[in-house]
């Protein structure tokens, strides 16, 4: 950090496999020289729970020792939650930054929406903590987080050093292969791809129907500045993200219409 | 529908107060002289799910006989998994027109991102459905949706009047007024306003602490453009909204440093 030169960075690490996934402990591999960090993460997985919060059941929280002297807590909530109750309850301040993941599979494309590991860091963002998000295209709970963490550590070095702006939010997304088939990091603005679904049905031993969500991933954008594009060429990709959704090229037609005068 | 003058536009309803909620009925008179409505939601309310989908557990859904000669579905998915749901196994196709509401609460600001109502919107505006999320800033149960009703049924009627993008999402919120007062609809951009959270701390009876989340809802945003500004001032919001979370501003600054080069 450009203003605090001689004190640590506060790293807040969180997201949404839960606190035992081996993704996490990567993350904390990769954040830990740079930084004091803090751990506080879901006591179970919460994947695909999007940005959502726990408002009608109550918090609890436990400290754990899972990482060696890293300060760590789990919650029961989820992993926006999580990121509140550090900054409300734990830290007692704003950390300097905040780091969700690694996530087990991707978050590229469309999966920025539905994603708990993305969440987390832009309810970070929001609350003006800088803050990334970090996934690697494997699901498997033995993937090989080699190098990932190490482009996790390079990038995580790179912004500290920068003059953050509060609200950055950064999507990275890692290529399943070895780190010597990495060409390098893209800025990439995120695909439209998405998940074209299909409902598997079957019946329960009561004869009643239930169904899985499954769906084939299609990517409809073929441009090459896109995450989807550089995740196929073996980059690691680099999306900036916003929250403010809205569409302003849509506001200006919308009111040159005047429609709803 | 321009091009579809003989056909009746098939319009999807869902929410996510669930499907017993009074502002689904709302938003079902608005809709119904405008088209063929089918209902699809949770059986169960499933507010702050955010953009959550169901992918741990099976689905189940439901016909029922709550809104007359309307088709109606409950399901046990979150309000997205409604939407999934209702093109894959109920419509068998796209509706011409995704409604999602009314919401019994607000949906302005960074509200958008938690909003179970907004996501499922936001779900059909990806799988290329033309969409409107309608919230009311009254969160009883008992609510007036008088007003609601009838800027809902104005705001359909009008967009089922123009030629439809695709991807067509807006985010309609009105004010808990009496529906003389409401001044018109204005077009406006997501305020930037956020809840200044607290926990409230607090003990079981065997002494082990629980958190119950609170907070404050603070506007930052000065500027008379933004759905928070117009609902202030009793007017229906009207915010365009879109799924392309890139943030290119950002995304040209980091290029142009070449920070990872």
């Amino acid at each position: 950090m450009a203003t605090k030169k001689k004190e640590q960075p506060i790293i807040l690490i969180t997201n949404d496999d839960g606190i035992t996934a081996p993704g996490i402990r990567s993350l904390v591999e990769a954040a830990k020289p740079l930084g004091k960090v803090v751990v506080v993460a879901p006591d179970k997985p919460q994947s695909g729970m999007g940005h959502a919060i726990t408002i009608g059941t109550p918090l609890r929280m436990n400290k754990v020792e899972l990482f060696g002297d890293i300060e760590a807590w789990q919650t029961s909530g989820t992993p926006v939650d999580c990121v509140k109750l550090a900054v409300d309850k734990i830290l007692h301040r704003k950390p300097d930054l905040c780091l969700s993941g690694i996530n087990h599979g991707a978050n590229h494309s469309i999966n920025v929406i539905y994603s708990g590991t993305m969440s987390a860091a832009m309810e970070a963002s929001i609350e003006s903590i800088p803050s990334i998000g970090f996934s690697l295209l494997d699901y498997r709970f033995e993937a090989d987080f080699t190098a990932a963490t190490f482009y996790a550590n390079k990038i995580i070095q790179t912004i500290l050093k920068q003059k953050l702006d509060k609200h950055l939010l950064l999507n990275v997304n890692i290529p399943p292969v070895p780190k010597k088939e990495i060409k390098g990091i893209k800025i990439c603005k995120q695909a439209y791809a998405k998940y074209v679904e299909d409902f598997d049905e079957r019946k329960d031993p009561q004869g009643k129907k239930y169904y899985w969500l499954t769906g084939e991933f299609v990517n409809f954008d073929k441009s090459k500045d896109t995450d989807v594009w550089a995740l196929q060429n073996n980059y690691v990709s680099v999306v900036p993200v916003q929250f403010d959704l809205t569409n302003y090229a849509l506001k200006q037609q919308l009111e040159k219409k005047k429609l709803f005068k």
